[in-house]
């Protein structure tokens, strides 16, 4: 009875939300699961470093889970393997490239040992038992980048992931659409399809059209050459590093990703300069300006990252020197846009020179428009879609796309995080959901800053904290020391001096008008202080800072 | 000796950043204001609500100050009035609309009676003593905008306000390029001219063609059009408008500063309607919903205007219906597109349909591109150019083109707010600088939170805090009560109770042993608790919450 075989498909993250990119493909006692991304915090979630997909479900059905699988090494794609593997240790399937940047994550938690890597090449498949997983090559903004194909005893789920459609790649390896066209004719049953550019009309620019404008910037160069931009960016970095050979220059990485990433692209062949070329940050000033190319992270403002210490005049090792050529080759991404133009903004302070997306072109998207959208849908045709990787509008702009390309409304699937599509041969329903979200990393702490820490985070952001202690004797429902007043981000202490009196004779008159009444319940007295003390300072300021009090008593 | 004359340029403010412009011009005995802008705070400005120009320099020289010329009526060059009138409470001068929009700030404050509001009309001058202040109609996204063109002794000081030049203004009032052209024939000695588009090649699209547009997909709508701008842009508001009216729709304002201004732009003649086409939010239920048209508030995703209450269900008269079509007609200001992109999601859940500037051309900028300054810089020619209202890398742009188009080198001043330039009828030089900078307005607070408070706001935000709270008996050195520890946005009080006892343990251990060694000074105690506590906490959670450790004495 095949026919009455389902498959579940499950987004664990990725969709209604940019990053944490993350699908667990269910089929009878099997799970494969597809990427294992971080999503980075909103600016509402206060000091969270990171967020990473909660896997209850695949906890609960631990022993079903046969891998996970990688399309790419972008952070939005492995970023979350170190703290996912450290709950459930299941292989992982990559390219080579990909594993060698999951493999370095890995080291930096000192888990490689622990951990099974399977290297897997574009045109390989892996035999779970009922589930096949190919890999299928695509191109994108970092080498080495796959579809997937998930065949099922039901048919085949064709996964994107991340891609656009590149005729002219760097390293000469397109996108195999032959494949993914014979996969096509002979049927696809569900494709999930990148969402990210679908706003955008037309086709995305190829990666080499950068590399004529990084050839015509570095001609025109008199001092050094500063380029920042994605780390993860092999085909860009390859490309500066061709404009620097040719104009008589050395490379210098600077950043530590920048620096990791270049060492693994290039031990493992897909980053191509001789060991001459390549100089430390530290051999800089054996050269002259004009023969220096500094590649460096930071591309989007982040200031901690080189760029913005360069820039700010921290960095320990790099200055900035008359006539510097900076380059951001790289766009912002959505929230970081000031972070990057305070940078750009002190290095003309600085009187370098800056040359950025909004002036010349210099990055290219690696997510595919709407014409290689409509390239995939063509030869796909699929039975069913679901859209994936986007926020809401995107998902809901592909689902029109794909309606507009002749698929039936009721065969495309708009789904959020968490929602379970089950698929067989002829039908697919959302047929539940199950539980997901967002678990925050805060420092060493996975899970343990929560809604509540965030909200007190964010009033504390807003008005600051407002401390009121006191002590009391019990016997005689006495104050023996206090009311004290400590403030922090509310207010000047020192200008307010007046307001803190005020506060403090609030504080003293409430606690009498309890005590006297042989009050000396806490709950009672904490309360009453803090109502007090709330109204007056917002009648007074405006201001909701956190109220504490605290009671010792003796 | 006319050739000795000195006329001073100073900015307060809008030189290196985006708002708060305000430049004071200064000659002999007299000072001109012209604009009293707030600028909106950065992300690390936790808490501020506005930001306003430091105006010492004014206050020491009060008596100097004869006015304050605005340029138009936008929050960047009007909204600080408010509190600078308060200071220094000197005749304002606008035109008809600008002192419209002014009054309606003053009397939220109730400031008007004690205020002098003085209207000019394009083309008119106003006399001071040896200055005087011409005001010249230029185009911008707000009706009633003007150059200044200062006439001092020392020759004309023309600054461009914000301004497009659009061919086809709404209402009809090009922009006087006549005038314009004479000043540049008779000799302008200084150009101060806006530099916020100075990256963007062109020509500035005209506010009509967003008419077309809005035309064409009024013509499509089913139910109700709610479209969302910026309140002050009458001429969109007018469109919207006469769009509805052409398709029979009734119009309703919907958020505070949209009822507000439509009102006052009404009375003034600026906006027209007849009154039976203006229903109020509480009658649009009496009308079907293809007769109804809703202009509301909150085109950049602000959570408390009215958009975003509508989109997340929280408006209290406006419930999503079938059918509505939300068109966004604005652009996100630089920070807050992750804010639009929150609500126009939540919209489409909520199945509605929205039209934003990515899919459709909803709105057009109203600062100048490339070829419209060089329009202005060819015909103005002047001596010496100063460019304003940008962030620094515009200004160094806008130099840049100014230089391209002939100007020397040294005739072009790129000045950041504070600097002072001297100008003569043959020379003009920076000749140092006065106090300005930023004060912040947090509620009922002016000027009460500096960078002290912001930086423990910024710790709060980050890590929380955690207060050690003890009581101590000097006589005995001895603990009589606590330590304990209240935390807040630090970590889940209930599953961290390990890590809070063992933090209550180190206290009593670093207590113990100073008053073991009697030693009670509050300093060293304090300092020895937080020192332990801070490495303790930072070791085990890599956080640093603000330690604030308080101590009671008996």
């Amino acid at each position: 009875m095949k026919n009455a075989d389902k498959v579940k498909v499950i987004p664990l993250g990725g969709l209604g939300e940019i990053g944490k990119n993350m699908t667990a493909i269910e089929y009878q006692n099997e799970i494969v699961v597809i990427d294992c991304g971080i999503a980075f915090p909103d600016e509402d979630m206060y000091g969270v470093d990171l967020v990473i997909p909660d896997i209850t479900y695949l906890i609960n059905n631990k022993d079903k889970v046969k891998g996970i699988f990688i399309t790419h090494g972008h952070e939005d794609h492995i970023g979350s393997l170190p703290y996912i593997l450290k709950q459930l240790n299941v292989p992982v399937y990559g390219t080579k490239l990909t594993l060698g940047l999951i493999e370095n994550k890995l080291k930096e938690e000192n888990m490689v040992s622990d951990c099974t890597l399977n290297c897997v090449k574009a045109g390989e498949t892996v035999t779970i038992e009922n589930l096949k997983v190919e890999f299928i090559r695509c191109t994108h903004s970092i080498a080495d980048s796959c579809c997937l194909a998930i065949h099922t005893p039901v048919g085949v789920i064709l996964h994107t992931g991340d891609f656009k459609i590149d005729y002219t790649p760097i390293d000469g390896l397109v996108m195999d659409l032959e494949r993914i066209s014979s996969l096509g004719k002979s049927g696809v049953l569900l494709l999930l399809a990148d969402s990210t550019n679908v706003e955008r009309q037309g086709h995305t620019i190829s990666e080499k059209a950068i590399g004529e404008t990084l050839d015509r910037i570095f001609l025109g160069a008199e001092g050094r050459v500063i380029v920042a931009t994605f780390a993860s960016n092999i085909h860009r970095m390859q490309q500066i590093i061709n404009a620097s050979i040719k104009y008589g220059r050395k490379v210098a990485f600077s950043g530590r990703s920048m620096e990791n990433i270049s060492q693994v692209a290039m031990e493992l062949g897909y980053l191509h300069i001789s060991d001459g070329q390549i100089i430390c940050v530290d051999e800089i000033k054996n050269y002259p300006n004009e023969q220096i190319t500094i590649i460096t992270t930071g591309s989007q403002g982040e200031p901690m990252a080189a760029l913005a210490r360069i820039s700010f005049s921290t960095h320990k090792k790099i200055k900035i020197e008359p006539k510097d050529l900076f380059i951001i080759s790289a766009s912002p991404i959505p929230g970081n846009e000031k972070l990057i133009s305070r940078v750009i903004n002190e290095l003309f302070k600085k009187d370098a020179k800056v040359i950025y997306d909004d002036l010349e072109e210099v990055h290219v998207s690696g997510h595919a428009y709407q014409e290689e959208l409509k390239l995939i849908h063509t030869l796909v045709h699929p039975k069913f879609f679901m859209p994936v990787h986007g926020e809401y509008r995107h998902l809901k702009h592909h689902a029109a796309l794909a309606q507009k390309m002749g698929m039936k409304d009721e065969n495309i699937f708009t789904l959020e995080t968490g929602q379970v599509l089950e698929v067989s041969e002829d039908e697919a329903s959302i047929s539940g959901s199950v539980p997901t979200g967002s678990v925050y990393v805060d420092g060493l702490g996975v899970g343990d800053v929560g809604n509540i820490v965030l909200r007190d985070r964010k009033y504390l952001a807003e008005d600051g904290m407002l401390t009121v202690v006191v002590t009391l004797e019990r016997e005689s429902y006495s104050i023996l020391a206090g009311p004290d007043i400590i403030t922090r981000g509310f207010v000047y202490a020192k200008e307010s001096e007046e307001l803190i009196n005020e506060i403090k004779a609030i504080v003293r008159r409430e606690l009498d008008n309890c005590l006297d009444n042989r009050i000396i319940e806490w709950y009672i007295l904490k309360t009453n202080m803090k109502k007090a003390v709330e109204r007056f300072v917002y009648e007074n300021t405006k201001r909701r800072p956190i109220i504490l009090p605290i009671i010792m008593e003796i």
